[in-house]
């Protein structure tokens, strides 16, 4: 089969490796009907964090499942399904816990399971599932075709901005400041507003992403950044700031932004992968009662019920997918994203 | 009158001082029945903090009203009030928020309130309350004797064991770590039992304090440090570590045991005053899902709901006094807390 294989910083390859086989009596093979590329792809790709040697990618992927092991009773030959952006056996006491991506014999695509086996990376035609009964989510027949996009959201970009929301507490009539406009940012919105948030601001530059954000459900935004920013923010919410704040970026500076845009006695929800800090500035925090909570969202705990206002048609979060492209043109889709020509795309084996 | 006023590193005089005056209208005199030290008034008197001037002290006190002034409304002269370990109106945004240790109006003891007029520190024979309608709450009548040290803690150290509990999100059936074992570790494993936790593992190495913490609801005691004392409690908690860790001292050593303490997915509670810093790891946060959450605590908003169970003889956090001067002797009880020969001492003009 044809799977993706990053070489080096800027160097995303669609190359021939080898099919993936069935070898731990609870795994199944999937068939990739859609993947895509996630902001933290970008991270390798950039060179940020390095590619010591060639190694697959993705972990992002929908498809019908063409092979179980013995031990598989969940889900069956033939099945569409949603992986989330890693494996789990959705029974050990931190799945139970609702912290799956802590799971005590998970692992992540693109490397060994807990046996040893190669697990697929998910920018391929075909992934090996460890652990499908755990982690692998069955939709009531074959889907819809423009539903695809969504339920493929459902996999990271979706739940991770719901974790971020639920890391801070949002509820009915909450207030809320979202930083980062890219897909999960943007789910951030979505996900706020389906939980009763009062008040969404959303804090974004580009347009395209200003009038999504507003699609889903922002009744603000805010261009300025740094102090302008926290000042805008403030001045819309009682001069304090908002109840809860999700920072879905991952850089000090978004963090800072984060931070400072909660009210005394606020909650941060952060899902933005930390790239080598930022540390937490402990003395604001404690002068302000700000919390912080939040960290690699345990998705596969929230698909079921994302998957249910998905199918009922209550949202849309497929539209975080702005381009669509051939998998083996994998390497224009990372090109795409990194000049942010694109919010997200959508891979197509 | 005399009050308590540090002059620099172990150097604290009981001295005569001006007797305080009303002056906004909405202030109080209140004579104090008992005062005593915090473990916060230890990190000048260490010198840790540098006392640049001669400068009045204390935050905790209980008394009776003895003037008020013509717009308060809600205490009267001669009621018996508990004062928290700051002042606030009790009705700005952020009070009403639960936070009125950010109240927009309030100050903290021994400083000058927002008109400009001086608060008396809490280690004193009177202190001029601002805001008295916001800040005191007066017990139904005078209140038995025995009970003063309970209502006393009520000033701080309970509210603050509770703030560390409610931060933490300590609820029925909850595993609880609290790591500290001065008055507010104590608090916090007696906050904890009355929340309904299951499992309340207090870290501690002291006789006295280990015995307190077993009557307050301790389950288990772990006397070692760092990674031993990480061992050891993960070791009793199914290998993952407590849902609740009560953060009670403030060190960069002590948020280390606490957030290496929490199960993924566990919630840090603090409110040990971090004395410049630490500043948190936000990796290792991110990867685990371990949140941080607390700060200085708003134990106003706490005293109704803990004076009940204090007055139903449902808890006795006033165990925590285990040394009585009289406040002539301030100097004593500073150097008894210092150098660990008392928990917490109560003093009385």
């Amino acid at each position: 089969m044809h799977a993706t294989v990053i070489h080096g910083a800027r160097d995303i390859r669609y190359e021939e490796v080898p099919d993936p086989v069935l070898s731990t009596g609870g795994d199944a093979i999937v068939r990739v009907v859609a993947a895509c590329v996630c902001g933290s792809d970008l991270w390798p790709y950039r060179g940020v964090t390095p590619t010591h040697e060639p190694h697959r990618i993705g972990h992002e992927f929908v498809g019908v499942v063409e092979e179980v092991g013995p031990k598989v009773t969940r889900v069956a030959v033939g099945d569409f399904v949603i992986a989330p952006f890693y494996d789990c056996d959705n029974t050990c006491i931190n799945c139970r816990n609702g912290v799956s991506t802590s799971c005590q014999h998970g692992g992540w695509w693109g490397s060994e399971d807990e046996f040893g086996a190669f697990a697929d990376g998910g920018q391929g035609e075909k992934v090996r599932v460890p652990h499908a009964d755990g982690s692998l989510v069955a939709t009531p027949g074959y889907p819809a075709e423009e539903l695809i996009p969504s339920l493929l959201s459902l996999a990271d970009v979706m739940g991770t901005g719901h974790h971020a929301a639920v890391s801070a507490g949002v509820s009915q009539g909450s207030t809320v400041v979202v930083v980062g406009d890219g897909a999960v940012g943007l789910c951030a919105v979505l996900a706020s507003k389906r939980l009763g948030a009062s008040r969404i601001i959303a804090m974004s530059r580009h347009e395209a992403r200003q009038e999504l954000a507003r699609a889903f459900g922002a009744t603000d935004i805010v261009e300025e950044r740094g102090d302008d920013g926290v000042a805008r923010v403030k001045a819309m919410l009682d001069d304090i700031g908002a109840d809860c704040v999700l920072e879905c970026v991952g850089t000090k500076e978004s963090m800072d932004q984060a931070i400072r845009s909660a009210r005394p006695g606020g909650m941060v929800g952060y899902v933005g992968a930390p790239n080598g800090g930022p540390e937490l500035p402990v003395r604001r925090l404690f002068n302000t009662n700000v919390g912080v909570n939040g960290g690699v969202a345990p998705v596969r705990g929230y698909v079921e019920e994302l998957l249910a206002d998905v199918l009922a048609g209550a949202i849309d979060p497929g539209r975080v997918f702005d381009l669509e492209l051939p998998l083996s043109d994998v390497a224009e889709a990372y090109a795409a994203m990194d000049e942010r020509r694109a919010i997200k795309v959508l891979l197509r084996p």
